[in-house]
């Protein structure tokens, strides 16, 4: 395509579309068209030799699974209007089934019903196959669809050490997997999210189209932001500005930060958020700056509750006395436990909620009109661009980045559900402990073209590249050039080159201009004069300027080029870490 | 698995579950675990190197389909629950989705928007892709599944010549498929059933335990039960025997051929059933003897009808006078056009319905009850075991099978539904002519593991092989004997031979129990005594005996052997033309 197709906003979308990679069905899904299944299939080779490689067993479980499977791991309420079901009438009756986000649930119970003894253990098994995800609004092209090919990858062990052995061997596989790819990848600390359980790593590519964020630093440390810690902040006292006296104000209609702000005209980093959440069903109160964002991970371990969840409206009016919006740490009605992020020890003169309905308190200050207990002080929030960096102190970096790929220690949570259990050396029963790993093999694609492209098109890696070199032989009815460009086309293949002949009856700027779009590493040119000379052109898709190569030989040296190329694939390894 | 499992019942499924290549999800959901798995890759191989040699062009589609496509088509209907729905909550609506059973819809919609040319066609376009359909009661293992792989190939022309070419091209591949992967396989003529057209053949393995049937004669012609024509029968006059006078009798309750047979105490060769048909809406009666089945097919050809359905109950009153079950050739209440299978030319002192509430006629003739006009009698019915063969009038046969491919001409059913149009030469505006081609990918393996196996396990051929050797040291603990082992199992890896090394603390017994369960093609077997004097044992899965070879030199030999096997397949190949 010449034009940038509707709807398309961010490059790998554009691009993938103009070059014909890919076609829409409907929204969230994405034929694969010729030349954007080869990269496909290219990226899945590659996982499946670093997964061989690892000793992970590959097998293929079914996309179909009942859904009494994931009732058994609250799952259902869990995935919600994510999880994709469907009802199949059978035999009068109605089974229930779901099309699998991911296959925890499908593997444990395969594992609980063929693994026994310790002796079994430990072992990976690991798949690529396609997932269902309903998107409520699918968008980004195939970066985030409602179907789409995962390598999901499942380890059983009967010890936290051997999980650590494996959870590192495919850290180390995940590494070697992205490197081959050409992406500029970066491994970052995640919390586990729902999935649940202890440590988890994400592989991250920066890009300012991805959804997530990357919290990163100079000195390597790098967490997404659900993680990222903040390093200590000056915490010595209150600024020194004169303290003036609290103040209740009638604020009708403000329940917001922003609404308060905008009534007060004040900004919101005067403002003291105060949260009431529900800790294993106990009230407590949080106290963050107006414009930060309370981060409910750290919250959860920081108060060591199983459960944490923000209060109904009920319960807010019962322990404040006001409706939700008015809270604040001044007159609360019941006696809870307040924690307080560190930066909230800094503020004074302070905007809150008055714990009365449709009322603020101004002028606000700690220590004076009201108290936190000192163990109660503690990093509750999300890292902002700037704060403090965990290991060094330098200032911390916030970058869009693309998920492809994310390893966890998943503990017990589904074989403890699931029953898989193994008899121990000892001859107890145990759980058997377990550790997940996906990586998106559409998003490796995606993110390639997100991240590797130039104004004239995409730029692939030949380990990825639809075709590793085209061949344009300059007039289509020219029988000797089309000869030699069909002779070379032959050759190179069985050199194991992979190659593509251009042999549209088009003029040279299409073909040039195509060649570009799609991005195919290397272009030979079959020109009249050229060949009169004994000569064809090379040109790489990241260079300037094609070289002159001796038609003599040129199978052999292309091979050699594009050899040299598959082990090194410099453009993309170094100069992208 | 020592024992027989629960619910397997065809050797397939014992087989595959025994030898730990499938295991079941749900009903009619099998995961295919490592050895399946990879019995499964290599078949999907064939399928894509033969596709690729065929010039047709792999894609891959998405299992999600918005339903408007299949309301175009009028497929939502024709599946009926073969169709799996879902419903997705998209930004407060709902999103009507099919998992495709088939993907003519989304392939021609695909078409239609990068095709607009004759210069663009022909193309022939493939994917290896999950399908979903729902199966009423499934069964038969991975035979009939509701979730499976199916290799499906669509091609696009403009002209009827031009789609033969490209039929021809991949009948031609789908032989070269079956006969690599060692299937005894049969084409057979085919209707083209719901999926409509003109012209079909199905890839069928002759199989007691298929669910289709094949009709085939020595002379080589064959074709499914739909499709089958009968040759000329002897149809000369009624049987000489007396003509008795028309009686009729009161049948209460007897609407069934079975029952008014049991009510009369005749035999169904008795019988003239008469059935009442909508031809494009008009009603016509059709007899056909009482243990003969009417061909739908066959008797909207003849009627040249473009749609045929079973008259409702309301219009047979109507044009029988009496309810469903009397109808009769003599004295119906309107003047039909009445047709009549061959055979019933042959009939006398017949008993039919009687045109009125619970009765029949007995001792009805042809010629002086009623009349047939002379160009009405037709070959409308199912072939039968012994009926002449329609080429050399010997005596047909009837034998179960199973369908592993299908190849279509399609017409433009899809593409006038879809719009998929191009300009042609002569710049007028015309629809694409399309072909379909199919290949159940799965049925390839249970295929083979329904017609290759003995006593001890499966028996397959190594192009299709989980793995084609396993070798087998005899003590895991002898140092030298597993240095051996694995040196062997390296050097045949880089010689590219597919080979397991069973290392596991098994007796001898249980190693080659479960070698000859699985059905490796070739054995080695390291033992003491024979590495005493530089011997091992090589065994082909499908010979007695083992023979001695070198150790010295065993991997080229072997390497050789396996090479040499891949290209003749023979007892694959041989004994089963």
């Amino acid at each position: 395509m010449k034009e940038t197709p509707d709807g398309a906003e961010i490059p790998s979308h554009v691009l993938m579309l103009r070059a014909g990679l890919i076609s829409q069905v409907m929204a969230g899904a994405y034929t694969y068209l010729p030349l954007g299944l080869k990269s496909l299939h290219k990226a899945s080779q590659i996982v499946r030799e670093e997964m061989n490689a690892a000793d992970a067993v590959e097998l293929l479980m079914t996309a179909m699974c009942p859904i009494s499977l994931y009732e058994q791991t609250n799952r259902v309420e869990a995935f919600g209007d994510v999880l994709v079901k469907a009802t199949l009438p059978r035999g009068g009756k109605k089974v229930p089934i779901v099309f699998c986000p991911t296959h925890e649930e499908t593997i444990t119970d395969l594992v609980s019903r063929y693994v026994s003894s310790y002796r079994q253990l430990p072992i990976t098994l690991y798949q690529i196959q396609t997932k269902f995800r309903n998107e409520e609004r699918p968008r980004f092209g195939v970066l985030r669809t409602s179907e789409f090919i995962m390598k999901d990858a499942y380890s059983f062990h009967t010890s936290l050490e051997s999980l650590s052995e494996t959870y590192n061997k495919m850290y180390a596989a995940y590494t070697k997997i992205f490197t081959r790819c050409g992406l500029p990848f970066l491994p970052v600390e995640a919390e586990s999210g729902p999935i649940g359980g202890d440590a988890s790593h994400e592989f991250m590519i920066l890009s300012p189209n991805g959804e997530d964020k990357v919290v990163h630093c100079v000195c390597g440390y790098a967490a997404n932001t659900e993680k990222a810690e903040i390093g200590p902040t000056g915490t010595s006292s209150i600024d020194p500005v004169e303290t003036k006296p609290i103040t209740q104000l009638a604020t009708p209609g403000a329940h917001t930060v922003e609404q308060v702000c905008k009534f007060l005209k004040a900004k919101p980093v005067k403002l003291i958020k105060t949260l009431i959440y529900l800790a294993d069903g106990k009230p407590v109160a949080i106290l963050v700056r107006g414009d930060h964002e309370a981060n409910e991970n750290k919250i959860r371990r920081e108060l060591a509750a199983s459960k944490l969840e923000l209060a109904d409206p009920a319960t807010i009016e019962r322990v404040t006395g006001a409706p939700v919006g008015f809270a604040g740490p001044v007159g609360l009605k019941e006696n809870l436990p307040i924690w307080a992020d560190h930066c909230v020890r800094n503020m004074s003169n302070a905007i809150t909620g008055a714990n009365e309905n449709e009322a603020h308190f101004i002028n606000v200050n700690l220590g004076r009109d009201f108290q936190i207990e000192e163990g109660r002080f503690a990093d509750l929030r999300n890292a902002v661009e700037g704060d403090p960096c965990p290991r060094c102190s330098q200032k911390l970096q916030i970058t869009n980045a693309i998920e492809v790929g994310h390893v966890f220690k998943l503990g017990t949570k589904y074989s403890e559900a699931l029953s898989a259990k193994f008899l121990d050396s000892d001859e107890s029963q145990k759980t058997i402990i377990m550790g997940c790993y996906g990586i998106g093999v559409n998003r490796i694609i995606a993110g390639l073209c997100e991240t590797s492209y130039d104004d004239s098109g995409l730029i692939w890696p030949v380990n990825l590249a639809p075709y590793e070199v085209v061949i344009c032989p300059m007039k289509v009815f020219d029988e000797n050039m089309m000869q030699l460009a069909t002779k070379l086309h032959d050759e190179l293949t069985a050199l194991g080159v992979d190659c593509i002949l251009d042999d549209r009856d088009q003029r040279p700027g299409v073909k040039f201009k195509d060649a570009d779009l799609i991005g195919f590493p290397l272009r030979i040119v079959l020109g009249e004069k050229g060949l009169a000379e004994g000569k064809v052109e090379l040109k790489w898709r990241w260079d300037k300027d094609p070289v002159l190569a001796d038609l003599d030989g040129i199978s052999a040296q292309v091979a050699a080029l594009i050899t040299q190329e598959r082990q090194t694939q410099s453009r993309f390894t170094a100069s992208k870490k």
